[in-house]
């Protein structure tokens, strides 16, 4: 079967291109046809069809042969979409509508019913309280990348119900330990404790150690997508929103397992200078409810060592 | 200045047109420039710019000059955008999208901030249950009518969030009385009771005499969209969807009310073949608490016989 990945350049789609490419059967039929497709070729194996997703053109190509899989990983950042709105609309909301009406279309014109699985985002919630938080929190969105991923999500849902497409969307926490420097993340904070702990490096942390926030390994965001391309998606029903079972915990926490990993020198250089903006946004996490998600087979990296375990050595090189 | 409304021979929307030409100083600001576009041109006074919303050189042409307000009140109704998904998403999402998208470039390149008052509906909920409801409801929509407008509100939201416009989103109720035999609206047995009432027509009604609805005369939503246009949206916050006070009742109270009104005889004609598909959607909405509309100063039609007043003698001409 031919499988897309959008993105497949970037830190989790690159992760999910290699995955399927070591092991072209884990999605229960053989992929037969591994799309890639980014601005520019990565590293992944698989057939490249660069481009841009903000050019109608470059997703009709990718749109030419029927896709059986889905995987649309590809987003302009929440920072960068905040900085540059034009961008990010058309690749965030515009491309991302298009590449969903073409699915819809490749069905409704007799091809297969395309497996979609959507990077979402928990930052489609805005603003959240103190209690434990589920799928069925208000979604208030607070910034513009989470407005874009809400408004695939509903639309996703739609077409689902209509069986044109079979959607699931993922609302992804924060991904670590992303490459050092990776810019654009109003999260970045998250990786970046991991760099610092591991090349023992100066690092102002802009929140607080107190600050909490919900983690998860690269290693475990991958086997969750490979999980929703390939899961019985009759369970869903309806709701086709999945809140990840992300790990809750502070960042004083982490740096305290950081410590414990790579020994107590390690995070010397790490110092605290919190700014409002980050640590209101990115810093007040409560405890996450995803039984959900748990029923239907999604997994989490059960405590900070098995996190720190599963982030392994953090990549230094850049990925776009 | 210059106001843009879409549907503008529409039902609602040309009694927003004639009310604005009869009062052209009714937003607080003479309206010197009344545009008026739909796919031909209706009876309105303005200077109609007729055209297709699906066609993306028509978007053009509405936001070449700049806008101080745009009324979107255009739509593929429900029923027919179920029946014809890809026009119901070119002219309810893409369009829209592009409609919204022009209005904040137009800010961002030193235009006017645009308000925009947009035609949302009740069918961005959902099912719901049998308590009272209001904004705070999950939004859930069963149709892709109600999808649509629900990804329009959350974009408007973001766009208002960023000052790039200023936007209102109006959940409307069942609006009466539609032209008789006006399709694409499962609703429509709102208005037709109210046409076989007035001219005594044999009428099988699709739901049962304890179906409740929330019912709200033309007369009173165009009040509701001239008020939405020229309000302070200041005190409306970040939230910038809200659910019009429609007034609540039943089926059977409200063929009561037309035979106080129209003679006992009048309704004789009126016999209930409930469906279930149009009892389930259309029939069974519980109490509305519209509080936060009322203090913004939105009105409603207080009790079924000021609701029947404000219906008047419904028109009995084809509108599309």
């Amino acid at each position: 079967m031919r499988v897309v990945i959008t993105g497949a350049a970037g830190f989790v789609a690159s992760g999910v291109a290699r995955a399927l490419a070591e092991d072209p059967a884990c999605l229960g039929a053989p992929v037969t046809d591994l799309v890639l497709t980014d601005l520019t070729e990565g590293r992944g194996a698989g057939r490249w069809i660069t481009g841009d997703l903000a050019d109608p053109s470059h997703i009709a190509a990718l749109l030419a042969e029927p896709a059986d899989v889905m995987l649309h990983l590809a987003s302009v950042p929440g920072g960068l979409t905040e900085q540059t709105p034009t961008l990010g609309r058309a690749v965030n909301l515009d491309a991302t509508m298009s590449l969903m009406a073409g699915l819809a279309d490749q069905h409704r014109s007799g091809g297969p019913l395309a497996r979609v699985v959507f990077s979402s985002s928990i930052a489609v919630m805005g603003p959240l309280g103190k209690g434990a938080v589920n799928e069925t929190h208000p979604a208030a969105p607070a910034i513009s990348y989470g407005a874009h991923k809400l408004i695939t999500e509903i639309d996703i849902a739609d077409l689902t119900r209509r069986g044109e497409i079979d959607g699931v969307s993922l609302r992804l926490p924060g991904i670590v330990a992303r490459p050092a420097g990776a810019s654009g993340f109003g999260s970045a904070f998250m990786s970046e404790l991991f760099h610092a702990a591991a090349n023992g490096g100066e690092y102002a942390c802009p929140v607080s150690p107190d600050a909490t926030a919900w983690w998860m390994s690269r290693h475990t965001v991958i086997a969750n997508i490979l999980h929703a391309a390939r899961m019985d998606t009759r369970a869903l029903a309806a709701d086709r929103a999945l809140l990840l079972p992300a790990l809750h915990a502070s960042v004083a926490d982490l740096i305290d397992g950081l410590a414990a990993h790579y020994g107590a020198a390690s995070i010397s250089g790490i110092s605290h200078a919190p700014e409002n903006g980050i640590e209101a946004v990115f810093g007040r996490f409560p405890a996450i409810d995803a039984g959900r998600a748990l029923s239907a087979g999604f997994t989490s990296d059960a405590d900070i060592p098995t996190l720190i375990g599963n982030v392994g050595v953090p990549a230094r090189e850049a990925v776009q």
